[in-house]
């Protein structure tokens, strides 16, 4: 099999752990490009840059490595990376290793996963990847063997049209997770609150702060899955139509 | 009835035709609040801010209407507006009426209907209503009548619950639309160009661009029924699973 091309992209920045870990597991399995933002990009979603230019720094240049740092967002590093950066169409893509859990809605406020569905979009494969634990200090030890196995068998076999992967890992323990498990996305939410502060020339501003509710007791969910010790994969897809009531919905006067 | 409470937002900010169009619309039916972004916020999605602190200025105070100007992306809109800025939760959250379509695709990278599934997720009924054409001297007068029953409609009857409609407006022509259909989200995409240029200090930079490709064929699409001059329906939810695939993956070792 020639070396696979793979287009890695993250949210948290060039210099993430969880980044490093990836490009060094990538590194064994194929000619690696990494296109990452320069600052940090968590929470931008599915967020194009549309009122400004874009630029592309080389920062490395080795044989089988190429690494750019961008002023866009994930999703803009995807668009850049197949259009303008690449020689070729990506093998697969793979976004992380998240720091923090993208499963249950997190999927929808997350750069990590804005980065693998606009590569799903495009028709490319591709993975994303997040660790269950904002630590700056957590270990992503546990996810190495997971990860390799994914990707490899995503390189071998491909994905079903239109899906790509949703996969978040639980903390580490030193017994590491029980297996995978194929899940639903959680309906959860979060339930926000602002701490109001007064600066120092008597505006009031707010900083957003939440916190986690999940509502569904359902056993197939990535949360639970993740709560139990496995690796939970969402397979993922971004047709948003309610398909139920297309057929039940009317309108007319 | 008691007189609604209706929450607005857009992404094309305070100023735009569609929006103030969208107030006076919604001023008729009940007591108003707009909260919107002071920048321009097309192609933001369902981003939020983490990295700062947000802010919201009160630009209009009126019996019955209150404006908000804030710093935030249109996510970030709905949830200080239910949280923060509102005496209560909204009846209704409508956003736009957005300048150029968010049909097909468009429904994920579009900050119109960010705030929109936003609202969803947070169990309010909303509805993100947009136009098929992008011209600022586009009129919206063909609209009116559409946003004004959609909207009573669902204040009276309420929405299923995790659904939101994503409607958009054909372009303007004298005889006004034939109609309204529910319809399914097109599978089309943005094929990118990037246009490259050389700054005044010999740095390269990108301009992104690019053309809207459909390669979706079926009868009971969004883009079929705004081609064929009817008012397009998409019931929108924000379960990103791709169902059928759960049972077939497999990824163990």
């Amino acid at each position: 099999m020639k070396k696979p091309l793979i287009l890695i992209s993250n949210d948290d920045g060039a210099g993430a752990a969880g980044l490093r870990k990836l490009i060094a597991i990538m590194r064994r399995l194929g000619d690696v490009v990494t296109i990452v933002s320069e600052g940090p990009m968590s929470g931008m979603g599915h967020a194009v840059t549309m009122q400004q230019p874009l630029r592309a720094r080389l920062v490395a240049d080795e044989p089988g490595y190429k690494e750019y740092i961008t002023n866009g967002t994930p999703v803009d590093n995807i668009k850049m990376g197949k259009h303008l950066l690449l020689y070729k169409t990506p093998d697969v893509v793979v976004s992380g290793i998240n720091h923090g859990s993208n499963a249950a809605i997190n999927v929808i406020y997350s750069g990590t996963m804005g980065a693998v569905l606009e590569a799903a979009i495009d028709g490319i494969p591709a993975i994303g990847f997040s660790l269950d634990d904002y630590s700056s200090k957590a270990s992503f030890e546990h996810t190495e063997q997971f990860v390799e196995q994914i990707t490899k068998k995503v390189l071998q076999e491909g994905l079903p049209k239109n899906v790509c992967l949703n996969v978040n890992f639980p903390p580490f323990t030193a017994s590491g997770p029980k297996g995978i498990k194929i899940c639903r996305q959680a309906n959860a939410r979060w339930i926000e609150d602002f701490e109001e502060r007064i600066d120092p020339y008597g505006r009031n501003y707010y900083w957003m702060g939440g916190r986690f509710e999940n509502g569904d007791s359902r056993h197939e969910t990535d949360l639970k899955a993740l709560a139990e010790n496995y690796v939970s994969v969402v397979p993922t897809q971004f047709d948003f139509t309610a398909h139920e009531f297309v057929t039940k919905l009317n309108f007319e006067a």
